[in-house]
């Protein structure tokens, strides 16, 4: 295996350290330290700190595809890979103590009016994962688990945007109870 | 009418400043000049920029208590106070062009694991802010409007909290179409 490129550290630095700290609340300095590159080689890889952060969003998403890989599991019924995915996504924030939440979220929260670029990506990446879960919907529709007067589009979005307020308020209360919350009213109220 | 204190013009400032351009991307100096005080007078009204944070996040709640004044206008009835009260945050955020959301919810996702302090007033606020929904979703089940399958703390958290997770999605998008999923699924899904 070759050795990750000074290119490759920083994103990888980058992810960890934004997800941490918060875009504002991370310098470049940080994340050329944590990346154990030279703070100066930092610009001949990335014209800004924004333009890292937009490719975190990215590589954010790219490093959770296992974990949606589930969700087209033809061995598990569609309404059971839906459980197991909301339920993995839980267990993850669980065991990280509720800290840092989703990154999607979060620089939704930080970014949106202040970077063009970062909203632009946040964009691209949330309707790449609501097609995902709207694609396990619309199966779990077509087996007859979840009715079909309304929309598997307008049920993923709403899922997933439910989901990341649910994730932003147990990193508040430092507690499960939120994500209980959601499962609980999404699966006895919503896929039903 | 007394002229507003330093302080006084020190946490009107901070709200809107901080919810503007969010916690770690303001600074002291830009809220003493937003506050028309010297900057060195911070420090004798607050004891840290965390500290005006935590304050400003009452504020916050305080200033939105008369859209809140409609949970309990018993000239209508349970159901149509909280979709008024949800279309009338949405008019807000579209007049607003879906510019910088809900401050609870940046505050949560730039703070939660940054400022204890921060946290913990959080915590109080959705408290309350939870309260105010559940009292309203329990005087719908009573009226029979809402099934009583579900209590009304465990829906009300969920709403909020798919509240600013909507609000948050808005924002990325600019575009009205996760607080209209959020209208639909809640009306015709959960409130029922």
């Amino acid at each position: 295996m070759p050795r990750p490129s000074a290119r490759e550290k920083l994103l990888s630095a980058g992810l960890d350290t934004l997800h941490r700290r918060g875009f504002n609340g991370s310098g470049v300095q940080e994340i050329t330290d944590a990346a154990g590159v030279p703070k100066g080689s930092f610009y001949n890889h990335f014209e800004s700190k924004e333009a890292l952060g937009a490719e975190v969003i990215d590589r954010c998403f790219q490093t959770t595809s296992a974990r949606r890989a589930i969700l087209s599991d033809e061995s598990l019924s569609p309404l059971e890979r839906l459980r197991r995915y909301f339920d993995g996504l839980a267990a993850a924030l669980e065991a990280a103590e509720f800290a840092y939440g989703c990154l999607l979220g979060n620089f939704s929260a930080e970014l949106a009016d202040q970077s063009r670029l970062v909203r632009d990506r946040l964009s691209s990446v949330f309707a790449a994962w609501t097609r995902a879960i709207e694609g396990c919907i619309r199966d779990a529709q077509r087996a007859g688990e979840v009715r079909k007067d309304m929309d598997a589009a307008t049920l993923a979005a709403f899922l997933i945007n439910a989901w990341e307020g649910a994730v932003l308020r147990a990193r508040v209360e430092k507690h499960a109870a939120p994500l209980e919350q959601f499962n609980e009213v999404v699966f006895s109220k919503i896929l039903r």
